[in-house]
Protein backbone atom coordinates (compact mmCIF):
# COMPACT_ATOMS: atom_id res chain seq x y z
CA UNK A 1 0.00 0.00 0.00
CA UNK A 2 1.84 2.79 -1.21
CA UNK A 3 1.52 6.50 1.43
CA UNK A 4 -1.28 9.18 0.57
CA UNK A 5 -0.34 12.43 0.40
CA UNK A 6 1.06 13.98 3.23
CA UNK A 7 1.01 17.66 4.39
CA UNK A 8 3.12 18.50 6.92
CA UNK A 9 2.36 22.17 8.86
CA UNK A 10 5.50 22.59 11.05
CA UNK A 11 7.92 25.73 12.04
CA UNK A 12 10.96 25.75 12.14
CA UNK A 13 11.88 27.18 15.34
CA UNK A 14 9.59 24.25 17.28
CA UNK A 15 12.20 21.15 18.13
CA UNK A 16 9.00 19.04 18.15
CA UNK A 17 7.88 19.85 14.88
CA UNK A 18 11.87 18.73 13.86
CA UNK A 19 10.90 15.18 14.90
CA UNK A 20 8.79 15.00 11.75
CA UNK A 21 10.77 16.88 9.17
CA UNK A 22 13.65 14.28 10.17
CA UNK A 23 11.71 11.70 9.98
CA UNK A 24 10.10 12.12 6.64
CA UNK A 25 13.79 13.37 5.26
CA UNK A 26 15.10 9.80 6.73
CA UNK A 27 12.16 7.46 4.71
CA UNK A 28 12.57 9.72 1.73
CA UNK A 29 8.92 10.76 1.62
CA UNK A 30 7.64 13.37 -0.56
CA UNK A 31 5.71 15.69 1.06
CA UNK A 32 4.00 19.21 1.24
CA UNK A 33 5.81 21.67 3.57
CA UNK A 34 3.58 24.69 5.41
CA UNK A 35 5.29 26.85 7.52
CA UNK A 36 3.33 28.07 10.20
CA UNK A 37 4.21 31.37 11.81
CA UNK A 38 3.67 30.46 15.81
CA UNK A 39 3.75 33.77 16.54
CA UNK A 40 0.96 34.84 14.13
CA UNK A 41 -0.62 31.78 13.41
CA UNK A 42 -3.49 31.68 10.61
CA UNK A 43 -6.90 31.63 11.22
CA UNK A 44 -7.67 28.32 9.34
CA UNK A 45 -5.25 26.60 11.31
CA UNK A 46 -6.97 25.32 14.35
CA UNK A 47 -10.34 25.00 12.84
CA UNK A 48 -9.46 23.01 9.69
CA UNK A 49 -5.85 21.32 10.70
CA UNK A 50 -5.04 20.71 14.28
CA UNK A 51 -7.57 22.03 16.92
CA UNK A 52 -5.07 22.20 19.20
CA UNK A 53 -3.40 24.80 17.30
CA UNK A 54 0.26 22.94 17.39
CA UNK A 55 2.76 22.30 15.41
CA UNK A 56 3.25 20.21 14.02
CA UNK A 57 0.56 18.27 12.21
CA UNK A 58 -0.09 16.08 9.55
CA UNK A 59 -3.12 15.81 6.50
CA UNK A 60 -2.46 12.73 5.46
CA UNK A 61 -4.85 11.43 2.33
CA UNK A 62 -7.80 13.51 0.71
CA UNK A 63 -7.54 15.45 -2.28
CA UNK A 64 -4.50 17.28 -3.56
CA UNK A 65 -5.82 20.67 -2.61
CA UNK A 66 -3.23 23.17 -1.61
CA UNK A 67 -2.16 23.53 2.25
CA UNK A 68 -4.50 26.66 3.27
CA UNK A 69 -7.22 24.73 2.20
CA UNK A 70 -6.69 21.63 3.78
CA UNK A 71 -9.81 18.84 3.21
CA UNK A 72 -11.81 17.69 5.30
CA UNK A 73 -11.58 14.39 3.34
CA UNK A 74 -7.67 14.16 4.44
CA UNK A 75 -7.55 12.61 7.86
CA UNK A 76 -5.61 15.21 10.63
CA UNK A 77 -2.99 13.75 12.57
CA UNK A 78 -0.73 15.56 15.51
CA UNK A 79 1.23 15.18 18.23
CA UNK A 80 5.22 14.70 17.28
CA UNK A 81 6.00 11.22 18.62
CA UNK A 82 2.90 10.34 17.23
CA UNK A 83 3.94 11.47 14.13
CA UNK A 84 7.47 10.44 13.93
CA UNK A 85 5.98 6.68 14.73
CA UNK A 86 3.03 7.01 11.75
CA UNK A 87 5.96 7.80 9.30
CA UNK A 88 7.95 4.92 10.23
CA UNK A 89 4.72 2.85 10.27
CA UNK A 90 3.96 3.96 6.60
CA UNK A 91 7.66 3.20 5.84
CA UNK A 92 8.67 0.15 7.38
CA UNK A 93 11.39 -0.75 4.96
CA UNK A 94 12.72 2.07 6.20
CA UNK A 95 13.62 0.78 9.32
CA UNK A 96 13.52 3.92 11.55
CA UNK A 97 11.13 1.90 14.11
CA UNK A 98 12.74 -1.92 13.32
CA UNK A 99 10.58 -4.76 13.40
CA UNK A 100 11.83 -6.71 16.48
CA UNK A 101 9.28 -5.84 19.12
CA UNK A 102 12.45 -5.75 21.29
CA UNK A 103 14.17 -2.93 19.82
CA UNK A 104 10.53 -0.82 19.73
CA UNK A 105 10.50 -1.44 23.10
CA UNK A 106 13.96 0.01 23.65
CA UNK A 107 13.51 2.63 21.25
CA UNK A 108 9.84 4.41 23.25
CA UNK A 109 11.64 3.79 26.62
CA UNK A 110 14.83 5.73 25.31
CA UNK A 111 12.22 8.43 24.18
CA UNK A 112 10.66 7.70 28.03
CA UNK A 113 13.96 9.09 29.21
CA UNK A 114 14.61 11.84 26.87
CA UNK A 115 10.78 12.99 27.53
CA UNK A 116 11.28 13.07 30.99
CA UNK A 117 14.74 13.89 31.67
CA UNK A 118 15.64 16.16 29.06
CA UNK A 119 13.31 17.77 26.47
CA UNK A 120 11.16 19.07 29.66
CA UNK A 121 14.17 20.75 31.51
CA UNK A 122 16.61 22.40 28.89
CA UNK A 123 13.59 25.11 28.12
CA UNK A 124 13.73 25.88 31.58
CA UNK A 125 16.88 26.03 32.19
CA UNK A 126 17.12 28.75 28.89
CA UNK A 127 14.22 30.59 30.47
CA UNK A 128 16.41 30.94 34.06
CA UNK A 129 14.20 28.98 36.01
CA UNK A 130 16.16 28.25 39.00
CA UNK A 131 14.60 24.73 39.97
CA UNK A 132 16.46 23.49 37.10
CA UNK A 133 20.32 23.94 36.99
CA UNK A 134 23.19 22.10 34.89
CA UNK A 135 23.62 19.62 37.52
CA UNK A 136 19.98 18.96 36.46
CA UNK A 137 20.54 18.47 32.92
CA UNK A 138 23.80 16.59 33.39
CA UNK A 139 21.68 14.13 35.51
CA UNK A 140 19.70 13.92 32.12
CA UNK A 141 22.29 13.54 30.14
CA UNK A 142 23.70 10.26 32.80
CA UNK A 143 20.26 9.21 32.15
CA UNK A 144 20.37 8.58 28.85
CA UNK A 145 24.19 7.50 28.74
CA UNK A 146 23.32 5.05 31.19
CA UNK A 147 20.70 3.44 28.53
CA UNK A 148 22.97 4.17 25.39
CA UNK A 149 23.98 0.81 24.28
CA UNK A 150 28.45 0.14 24.24
CA UNK A 151 30.05 0.43 21.05
CA UNK A 152 26.66 1.05 18.96
CA UNK A 153 26.45 3.93 17.00
CA UNK A 154 22.95 5.05 18.04
CA UNK A 155 20.37 4.83 20.59
CA UNK A 156 18.98 1.54 20.05
CA UNK A 157 22.44 0.23 18.00
CA UNK A 158 23.64 0.54 15.02
CA UNK A 159 20.47 1.63 13.16
CA UNK A 160 19.03 5.02 13.30
CA UNK A 161 15.83 5.47 14.78
CA UNK A 162 13.08 7.28 16.18
CA UNK A 163 14.67 7.66 19.31
CA UNK A 164 17.35 9.36 17.88
CA UNK A 165 15.29 11.63 15.98
CA UNK A 166 12.60 12.69 19.27
CA UNK A 167 16.23 13.55 20.66
CA UNK A 168 18.54 15.56 18.34
CA UNK A 169 16.05 18.72 18.05
CA UNK A 170 16.39 19.39 21.29
CA UNK A 171 19.81 18.29 22.19
CA UNK A 172 20.62 20.95 19.02
CA UNK A 173 19.11 23.86 20.18
CA UNK A 174 20.42 23.00 23.96
CA UNK A 175 23.64 23.12 22.48
CA UNK A 176 22.96 26.44 20.58
CA UNK A 177 21.93 28.57 23.59
CA UNK A 178 25.27 27.31 25.58
CA UNK A 179 27.53 27.75 22.78
CA UNK A 180 26.24 31.12 21.52
CA UNK A 181 25.42 32.49 25.13
CA UNK A 182 21.26 32.61 24.87
CA UNK A 183 19.48 32.51 27.70
CA UNK A 184 18.54 34.04 31.51
CA UNK A 185 20.62 31.70 33.47
CA UNK A 186 23.90 32.32 35.26
CA UNK A 187 26.25 32.07 32.98
CA UNK A 188 28.47 30.81 35.41
CA UNK A 189 25.81 27.83 34.67
CA UNK A 190 26.28 26.92 31.32
CA UNK A 191 29.95 27.15 31.93
CA UNK A 192 29.79 24.70 34.33
CA UNK A 193 27.95 22.25 32.13
CA UNK A 194 30.42 23.01 29.02
CA UNK A 195 32.96 21.57 31.80
CA UNK A 196 31.08 19.19 33.13
CA UNK A 197 30.49 17.52 29.66
CA UNK A 198 34.11 17.61 28.56
CA UNK A 199 34.60 15.01 31.53
CA UNK A 200 35.88 11.68 30.08
CA UNK A 201 32.89 9.82 32.13
CA UNK A 202 30.86 11.31 28.99
CA UNK A 203 32.77 10.27 26.36
CA UNK A 204 30.42 7.50 25.03
CA UNK A 205 27.46 10.17 24.69
CA UNK A 206 29.69 12.74 22.90
CA UNK A 207 30.44 10.23 20.16
CA UNK A 208 26.48 9.39 20.01
CA UNK A 209 25.88 13.15 19.99
CA UNK A 210 28.54 14.01 17.46
CA UNK A 211 26.95 11.23 15.56
CA UNK A 212 23.08 12.69 15.89
CA UNK A 213 24.41 16.21 15.09
CA UNK A 214 26.09 14.89 11.76
CA UNK A 215 23.17 13.39 10.66
CA UNK A 216 22.34 14.58 6.85
CA UNK A 217 18.34 14.70 8.01
CA UNK A 218 19.52 16.74 10.99
CA UNK A 219 21.48 18.68 9.37
CA UNK A 220 18.49 19.31 6.27
CA UNK A 221 15.77 20.25 8.61
CA UNK A 222 17.60 22.37 11.21
CA UNK A 223 17.48 26.62 10.71
CA UNK A 224 20.20 27.69 12.91
CA UNK A 225 20.39 31.28 11.87
CA UNK A 226 15.96 31.73 12.35
CA UNK A 227 16.28 28.94 15.98
CA UNK A 228 19.28 31.57 17.06
CA UNK A 229 17.55 34.87 16.13
CA UNK A 230 14.35 33.76 17.82
CA UNK A 231 16.01 32.26 20.89
CA UNK A 232 17.65 35.63 21.63
CA UNK A 233 14.28 37.76 21.76
CA UNK A 234 12.52 34.90 23.71
CA UNK A 235 15.29 33.65 26.03
CA UNK A 236 17.71 36.72 27.09
CA UNK A 237 21.16 36.69 28.01
CA UNK A 238 22.74 35.07 30.96
CA UNK A 239 22.90 37.23 34.12
CA UNK B 1 8.64 -15.81 15.42
CA UNK B 2 7.03 -17.22 18.86
CA UNK B 3 7.68 -14.94 21.80
CA UNK B 4 9.82 -16.02 24.30
CA UNK B 5 9.07 -16.19 27.96
CA UNK B 6 7.44 -13.49 29.89
CA UNK B 7 7.34 -12.22 33.38
CA UNK B 8 5.12 -9.61 34.52
CA UNK B 9 5.66 -7.70 37.63
CA UNK B 10 2.86 -6.32 38.66
CA UNK B 11 0.01 -5.05 41.71
CA UNK B 12 -3.18 -5.17 41.54
CA UNK B 13 -4.27 -2.21 42.76
CA UNK B 14 -1.97 -0.03 40.03
CA UNK B 15 -4.42 1.19 37.02
CA UNK B 16 -0.95 1.36 35.11
CA UNK B 17 -0.17 -2.22 35.59
CA UNK B 18 -3.42 -3.01 34.59
CA UNK B 19 -3.22 -2.22 31.31
CA UNK B 20 -0.47 -4.41 30.78
CA UNK B 21 -2.76 -7.41 32.09
CA UNK B 22 -5.66 -6.69 29.89
CA UNK B 23 -3.40 -6.74 27.18
CA UNK B 24 -2.07 -10.10 27.99
CA UNK B 25 -5.40 -11.04 28.24
CA UNK B 26 -6.47 -9.65 25.08
CA UNK B 27 -3.69 -11.58 23.12
CA UNK B 28 -4.28 -14.82 24.90
CA UNK B 29 -0.59 -15.18 26.29
CA UNK B 30 1.04 -17.26 28.79
CA UNK B 31 2.56 -15.52 31.30
CA UNK B 32 4.24 -15.67 34.93
CA UNK B 33 2.61 -13.25 37.08
CA UNK B 34 4.35 -12.17 40.31
CA UNK B 35 2.49 -9.86 42.39
CA UNK B 36 4.82 -6.48 43.99
CA UNK B 37 3.79 -5.35 47.47
CA UNK B 38 4.36 -1.36 46.74
CA UNK B 39 4.35 -0.92 50.29
CA UNK B 40 6.89 -3.01 50.63
CA UNK B 41 8.95 -3.55 47.42
CA UNK B 42 11.49 -6.91 47.78
CA UNK B 43 14.77 -5.50 47.90
CA UNK B 44 16.17 -7.47 44.88
CA UNK B 45 13.00 -5.80 42.69
CA UNK B 46 15.46 -2.38 41.71
CA UNK B 47 18.68 -4.06 41.44
CA UNK B 48 17.41 -7.07 39.20
CA UNK B 49 13.91 -5.89 37.41
CA UNK B 50 13.12 -2.45 37.18
CA UNK B 51 15.45 0.56 38.44
CA UNK B 52 13.01 3.38 38.89
CA UNK B 53 11.24 0.42 40.81
CA UNK B 54 7.93 0.36 39.50
CA UNK B 55 5.41 -1.55 37.84
CA UNK B 56 4.69 -2.73 36.12
CA UNK B 57 7.91 -4.44 34.06
CA UNK B 58 8.19 -7.38 32.10
CA UNK B 59 11.47 -9.26 32.34
CA UNK B 60 11.40 -11.29 28.64
CA UNK B 61 13.09 -14.27 27.69
CA UNK B 62 16.27 -15.72 29.00
CA UNK B 63 16.20 -19.09 31.31
CA UNK B 64 13.16 -20.11 32.67
CA UNK B 65 13.86 -18.89 36.21
CA UNK B 66 11.20 -17.94 39.43
CA UNK B 67 10.33 -14.46 39.23
CA UNK B 68 12.55 -13.85 42.17
CA UNK B 69 15.43 -14.56 40.81
CA UNK B 70 15.31 -12.36 37.71
CA UNK B 71 18.16 -13.70 35.35
CA UNK B 72 20.73 -10.96 33.52
CA UNK B 73 20.13 -12.80 30.45
CA UNK B 74 16.43 -11.63 30.46
CA UNK B 75 15.51 -8.06 28.66
CA UNK B 76 13.96 -6.02 31.05
CA UNK B 77 11.52 -3.53 29.89
CA UNK B 78 9.26 -0.73 31.95
CA UNK B 79 6.30 1.82 31.12
CA UNK B 80 2.91 0.82 31.15
CA UNK B 81 2.41 2.34 27.54
CA UNK B 82 5.19 0.91 26.03
CA UNK B 83 4.42 -2.90 27.59
CA UNK B 84 1.00 -2.52 25.96
CA UNK B 85 2.67 -1.73 22.43
CA UNK B 86 5.47 -4.53 23.62
CA UNK B 87 2.22 -7.08 23.76
CA UNK B 88 0.77 -5.63 20.98
CA UNK B 89 3.78 -6.14 18.68
CA UNK B 90 4.47 -9.42 19.70
CA UNK B 91 0.89 -10.85 19.08
CA UNK B 92 0.30 -8.84 15.58
CA UNK B 93 -2.36 -11.33 14.69
CA UNK B 94 -4.53 -9.98 17.85
CA UNK B 95 -5.06 -6.93 16.22
CA UNK B 96 -4.40 -4.98 19.55
CA UNK B 97 -2.98 -2.73 17.72
CA UNK B 98 -3.90 -2.96 13.90
CA UNK B 99 -1.62 -2.71 11.45
CA UNK B 100 -3.14 0.21 9.63
CA UNK B 101 -0.94 3.16 10.33
CA UNK B 102 -3.61 5.60 10.09
CA UNK B 103 -5.64 3.46 13.46
CA UNK B 104 -2.64 3.42 14.96
CA UNK B 105 -2.01 6.62 15.15
CA UNK B 106 -5.23 7.37 16.18
CA UNK B 107 -5.03 4.84 18.92
CA UNK B 108 -1.73 6.57 20.39
CA UNK B 109 -3.57 10.20 19.81
CA UNK B 110 -6.64 8.94 22.00
CA UNK B 111 -4.15 7.66 24.82
CA UNK B 112 -2.33 11.49 24.77
CA UNK B 113 -5.78 12.67 25.41
CA UNK B 114 -6.66 10.50 28.20
CA UNK B 115 -3.25 10.86 29.48
CA UNK B 116 -3.50 14.96 29.02
CA UNK B 117 -7.03 15.12 29.99
CA UNK B 118 -8.13 12.19 32.61
CA UNK B 119 -5.49 9.70 34.01
CA UNK B 120 -3.32 12.84 35.40
CA UNK B 121 -6.52 13.98 36.84
CA UNK B 122 -8.48 11.48 38.66
CA UNK B 123 -6.04 11.13 41.45
CA UNK B 124 -6.14 14.95 42.06
CA UNK B 125 -9.64 14.67 42.32
CA UNK B 126 -9.72 11.63 44.99
CA UNK B 127 -6.96 13.32 47.17
CA UNK B 128 -8.92 16.18 47.40
CA UNK B 129 -6.47 18.66 45.15
CA UNK B 130 -8.95 21.83 44.86
CA UNK B 131 -7.05 23.35 41.70
CA UNK B 132 -9.31 19.80 40.46
CA UNK B 133 -13.07 20.16 40.25
CA UNK B 134 -15.61 17.83 39.04
CA UNK B 135 -15.61 19.96 35.92
CA UNK B 136 -12.06 19.29 35.43
CA UNK B 137 -13.02 15.34 35.31
CA UNK B 138 -16.19 16.28 32.97
CA UNK B 139 -13.41 18.60 30.05
CA UNK B 140 -11.96 15.47 30.47
CA UNK B 141 -14.88 13.52 29.68
CA UNK B 142 -15.93 15.48 26.90
CA UNK B 143 -13.00 15.27 25.09
CA UNK B 144 -12.48 11.76 25.43
CA UNK B 145 -15.77 12.00 23.99
CA UNK B 146 -14.94 14.11 21.10
CA UNK B 147 -12.68 11.54 19.51
CA UNK B 148 -14.52 8.98 19.96
CA UNK B 149 -16.02 7.66 16.67
CA UNK B 150 -19.80 7.52 16.12
CA UNK B 151 -21.51 4.34 16.07
CA UNK B 152 -18.60 2.38 17.05
CA UNK B 153 -18.08 0.36 19.46
CA UNK B 154 -14.38 1.25 20.93
CA UNK B 155 -11.75 3.92 21.07
CA UNK B 156 -10.62 3.75 16.96
CA UNK B 157 -14.10 2.07 15.73
CA UNK B 158 -15.25 -1.60 16.53
CA UNK B 159 -12.00 -3.10 17.32
CA UNK B 160 -11.03 -3.29 20.86
CA UNK B 161 -7.66 -1.54 21.22
CA UNK B 162 -4.51 -0.49 22.95
CA UNK B 163 -6.52 2.97 23.20
CA UNK B 164 -9.39 1.11 24.90
CA UNK B 165 -6.71 -0.75 27.26
CA UNK B 166 -5.04 2.54 28.22
CA UNK B 167 -7.84 4.05 29.75
CA UNK B 168 -9.90 1.51 31.16
CA UNK B 169 -8.39 0.73 34.11
CA UNK B 170 -8.05 4.58 35.22
CA UNK B 171 -11.92 5.01 34.58
CA UNK B 172 -13.03 1.85 36.55
CA UNK B 173 -10.74 2.90 39.69
CA UNK B 174 -12.82 6.59 38.99
CA UNK B 175 -16.05 5.41 39.24
CA UNK B 176 -15.09 3.17 42.37
CA UNK B 177 -13.98 5.94 44.04
CA UNK B 178 -17.31 8.06 43.07
CA UNK B 179 -19.69 5.18 43.99
CA UNK B 180 -18.27 4.05 46.90
CA UNK B 181 -18.17 8.10 48.48
CA UNK B 182 -13.71 6.98 48.81
CA UNK B 183 -11.64 10.18 48.34
CA UNK B 184 -11.24 13.42 49.96
CA UNK B 185 -13.17 16.00 48.15
CA UNK B 186 -16.03 17.70 48.79
CA UNK B 187 -19.00 15.49 48.29
CA UNK B 188 -21.29 17.71 46.46
CA UNK B 189 -18.30 17.38 44.54
CA UNK B 190 -18.80 13.80 43.65
CA UNK B 191 -22.35 13.97 43.59
CA UNK B 192 -21.71 17.44 40.52
CA UNK B 193 -20.18 14.63 38.71
CA UNK B 194 -22.34 11.33 39.19
CA UNK B 195 -25.65 13.87 38.10
CA UNK B 196 -23.67 15.34 35.00
CA UNK B 197 -22.64 12.46 33.46
CA UNK B 198 -26.04 11.28 32.91
CA UNK B 199 -26.60 14.25 31.34
CA UNK B 200 -27.93 13.25 27.22
CA UNK B 201 -25.14 14.88 25.92
CA UNK B 202 -22.96 12.08 27.05
CA UNK B 203 -24.61 9.17 25.54
CA UNK B 204 -22.10 8.52 23.65
CA UNK B 205 -19.29 8.49 26.52
CA UNK B 206 -21.31 6.54 28.72
CA UNK B 207 -22.10 3.66 26.16
CA UNK B 208 -18.36 3.53 25.55
CA UNK B 209 -17.60 2.78 29.04
CA UNK B 210 -19.93 0.23 29.93
CA UNK B 211 -18.91 -1.71 26.93
CA UNK B 212 -15.23 -1.15 28.47
CA UNK B 213 -16.04 -2.15 31.65
CA UNK B 214 -18.05 -5.33 30.31
CA UNK B 215 -14.72 -6.91 28.69
CA UNK B 216 -13.79 -9.47 29.88
CA UNK B 217 -10.39 -8.68 29.61
CA UNK B 218 -10.69 -6.10 31.95
CA UNK B 219 -12.89 -8.21 34.86
CA UNK B 220 -10.62 -11.20 35.03
CA UNK B 221 -7.92 -8.45 36.02
CA UNK B 222 -9.45 -5.81 38.51
CA UNK B 223 -9.66 -6.76 41.61
CA UNK B 224 -12.35 -4.21 43.07
CA UNK B 225 -12.47 -5.49 46.97
CA UNK B 226 -8.65 -5.01 46.83
CA UNK B 227 -8.55 -1.33 45.23
CA UNK B 228 -11.51 -0.30 47.67
CA UNK B 229 -9.57 -1.05 50.47
CA UNK B 230 -6.35 0.49 49.47
CA UNK B 231 -8.08 3.53 48.42
CA UNK B 232 -10.43 3.82 51.55
CA UNK B 233 -6.88 3.95 53.76
CA UNK B 234 -5.60 6.38 50.72
CA UNK B 235 -7.52 8.65 49.79
CA UNK B 236 -10.19 8.71 53.16
CA UNK B 237 -13.55 10.15 53.17
CA UNK B 238 -15.45 13.03 51.86
CA UNK B 239 -16.33 16.36 53.49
Amino acid sequence: MAPEQITLYTAKICPYAQRTEIALAEVGATFKRYEIDLANKPEWYAPKVNPASKVPAIAYGGPDVAPEDASPDSIKLAESLILVEFIADLYPSSNILPADPVLRAKARFFIEIVSSKFTSNWMKFASGNPEVTHTTLLNGVDAIQDILPDGAKYAIGDQYSIADIAFTPFWARFMLVLQKGIGSYKDEERKNFLKAIEDPKFTKFNGYVQRLLERQSFKSTFHEDIVEAVFRRRFGVPK
